[in-house]
């Protein structure tokens, strides 16, 4: 039988992503509520090694369910990828008594806990804490509904310009191994083309759809790319659609780093408060070393060992539906 | 065999919901990809009895996934309820040749179609169109997500001045008989109680938990309560707390019609897109008299006569968390 | 020669407004700039009194400019109205040393600065945070603009809907004796009617308006009135016009408190900052017992005893363009 | 004397701005209401010589005073420069009888409108539509305060995730020749560093500033910079930061187009619609080739060819406070 735990810790690690706020309260709040103490692990890993660690109450996570950004901070961290560097890590918590930990995250850090979990005795549970929406286990992760929401507005806004000079954009969005953001916004920008990492990108035929709208004088035209799409990014794009199709007055923009940011969207808030929530259960019922993830609206649970980015792809039929609608 | 459809009619009916334009879209686009012709029939069956009907080019439909109501306006309509008036609309169809309806609209807008099916041999589809997420045989309606976003974010800036005053705020947000806009945003503001129709509301425990705040020096607190709660809406819930825990200061907000307008969020016209293009795939496919939902990401067809409001059942898992989280 | 200050106290009183925690992080660095001590004094006049005090350093006010509310809380307090309630508070200020006070708020807390700056040798320097833009003296008043905004993005969501349905909104805002919120939302949503407490609202014309526009089937109307207009509100209206324009459906929506919250406007975030600059200046320089205001983009100093509301006129000029706009 | 307009036209001219839709809307409306017929001229100088012009009602400008872009899509046209070009325009301009034109635009949509009216015998109005404030005789030009909040909504964006990774970013605004959207939207998110095109840029004593920042372990930093500063933009910057504080994580985030787009703000749509007006009146009474600008409150009339970009002058009370609020 697995011990019981009585002090857990709780840290976010990898790419901020809104709503690590919204699973952080959870996780404090379910705690105090059985019984346990929750400790606040600063900076990640990073803060673990360091013993920059604090006790949390209930008034610690107020008003924060609405904040973008994570208030235990977040690095990346190589010495906990050596052996050294986890001994010591585990040295701190024993030091503070933790018997359990939450890693809010992406495939990254799970890694780690994966070697963690298996070298020293305190149970590892990993929620899906990054807006690409690679994680495999789960229909939803942290912060991607908010960063696609936010995608969607630059781009509504860049459409105006768009529109009011008859120009193609070609806009770049988040997305290093995955096309989540790049389908979704594109789909809901009524985008002509989204090019994403799952897809080889054939240029000849983005070039021969623009020569085509071209003799249509649909002029108004709006590209997304992933900023992980193997032809590589926007600004190759423009290269390629300038050289071919003179015609066109073609802008980049490059979304960038305001797609972490920002007040997480209902649904982001909703899922995070219900991850963090069992994933303080899972600890308190052993059900250890687990990814706790959400599928077809519940919640399934994974090994940690078993987790990983999730295969890319990308379902023929959106592919099919962007290019009837974008028409 | 089913015959084949030519020409497609879309409208509109009952309460507008932001992601109904998304949905326009989809449906004309597709029905013009398929080689239909697709005509917009004009402030729901009112316009459509009284042949305010026009016909849509793909530029009918650019430049609008993402503003908020519906280009062919909506209105409740008494006259298609009955007989003649049913007449009339097909008279008016018949006249136009249009073979196929697809209608965009809450429950009560299917209940007519189901009767104008049997009636007449013009195959009617369904889309639920409705803020409420009431409607049986799908996981998403087209605009919930909207106006649950805006609901967060009108009750974020409620909290700031809540929080500025040390202050009870009670905010009354949309859904008559479902309590699902309630429950999310009160989840994701961080609400200490949310009242829905589908629990009978305990005033007693709603002042009792106040009490016990009060004792703790927790004084910022937000509840929230659905217009349709059987306990009588925000006003009724404020005198009876003004009167059992005096020493609180309470206001009420009534969040009211801003939550059914506004751009929609990603995920509207995502699903929006996605089930106007398989309303037309329905129609030139043969699977008529349907309603076209999303259950666990897959299309759902239901008969359209089966169709009807979903039955009220908030999750005992979700009341948990949200007693715990508050605390 | 005025003696030179050397710890300053900062609070917030009356309603919250947007802005006032860029104001309180503006006192606080330039008074450490200046080798000042400063200290926040939690819930206005109230913890003066109860001697809620503490000592701020700049990180004290790390990451609040964009925030809504008041990191100070407030709160509206009696006790200092009377001579005893003021000599408490005396006491209290002695006890730490501070020697000088920026109160940020709006005109009744002014008076009461009025009062204890005549009766004790504390100098006081007024900020105007009010969202009703109604203080004699300055162009500006801190949460203004931001205000103003969020009923300009909450009305455009309600034409949404009013443009679906062919209705008419009567909608009501903040602004108990000053119409500028209504004044400046109802223009940049092209309301066709702006009823404010700084003019008698003639009903007949009102209704005499809508009477014409029915006639040419203009049947999307949007009224917004000010809480204070002496009508009655936005209920009283709309049972006027029911009864006399039974033809037009309307409906009615009370803005209320979302106006109060949210993240700061960058020009209240400017002001803010700037009046808190100058505050501080004010007190160092010997510039005691005065408001900053600012006029003519330059600063203005008032002596408080003459601050008070503002005297209510709306110019005749935009009463002209909202009548040929609205057309 | 002046001879009477009777027929106007009206244009949007080079890069579009928010709130040139609420100004077309002032333009049309009033001119009906005094009588006047209004055209409509498409993509600026451009759809003037190609005689692309549309007669515009009240009706026309329904329902646009919320949207960013321009409903008369505007384009830069270098034909226009030439006299052929101006002479085709005005052969173009008799042919419909108009005799009077608004020109919303920047100052080199006004260099073009002073040739012309020289040349030919058609008054010519200017209105400042660009989002850069650059124009001399006006305290506001039409898309600046929409500009400034998108860019102020962006960075705060920004620095949740610079606070979650205690990072430094380089964030670059639009701006070419003026610094006001760096400046407002740096104070306005408490940026460390704001670089305009007005001040040299000393690299030396920002890469001073963030080692003493550093030592005093303040690593969350902005530093705000227009793209026009003479320094090189933000990626020049961060390559001389890197190179000289090589302890320093720092990012780049270009913000691009989406500063041009979205719905206008309220000031925006207010003053837009009062200088629309103003344009209006102006040709009726005889005020003839003048730009129409607010200074103090107050309508300025400059003759066309005075006005250029504005002299590019920082005030130093805001450097000061910059520097002292971002420590």
């Amino acid at each position: 039988m697995e011990k019981k735990v009585s002090r857990i810790g709780v840290l976010t690690s990898g790419g901020d992503s809104p709503g690590m706020n919204a699973a952080i309260r959870a996780v404090v709040r379910t705690g105090l509520y059985y019984g346990l103490e929750v400790y606040g692990i600063m900076r990640g890993y990073q803060g673990l090694m360091e013993n920059d660690i604090k006790k949390m109450e209930s008034r610690s996570v107020a008003n924060i369910i609405q904040r973008g950004g994570t208030i235990l901070k977040t690095a990346r961290c190589k010495a906990f990828h050596t052996e050294e560097g986890r001994k010591q890590a585990y040295d701190v918590l024993k030091s503070h008594g933790i018997d359990g930990l939450v890693i809010i995250g992406g495939d990254g850090s799970f890694q780690g806990a994966v070697k963690f979990s298996r070298e020293f005795d305190i149970p590892c549970i990993g929620l899906a804490g990054t807006i690409d929406k690679d994680i495999y286990g789960t229909d939803f992760t942290i912060g991607f509904d908010t960063a696609v929401n936010t995608a969607v507005e630059a781009i509504d806004k860049i459409r105006d310009t768009a529109d009011a000079h008859d120009r193609l954009f070609i806009v770049e969005v988040m997305g290093r191994d995955a096309g989540y953001i790049a389908l979704h916004s594109g789909i809901a920008t009524g985008a002509e083309n989204i090019l994403v990492p799952e897809q080889k990108t054939n240029i000849q035929d983005v070039i021969a759809s623009l020569q085509e709208k071209e003799r249509r004088k649909k002029l108004v035209n709006i590209i997304v790319v992933a900023e992980g799409d193997e032809f590589g990014g926007a600004n190759k794009v423009a290269e390629a659609i300038k050289q071919h199709v003179p015609g066109v007055e073609a802008r980049v923009c490059i979304l960038g780093h305001i797609q972490r940011g920002g007040a997480p969207s209902c649904l982001d808030r909703l899922i995070a408060s219900r991850m963090g929530y069992h994933a303080v259960e899972s600890l308190i019922e052993g059900r250890h070393n687990v990814f706790v993830g959400i599928q077809n609206n519940r919640m399934n649970y994974v090994p940690l060992e078993n987790v990983g980015k999730r295969k890319g792809t990308i379902s023929s039929e959106w592919m099919k539906i962007v290019k009837i609608l974008a028409s």
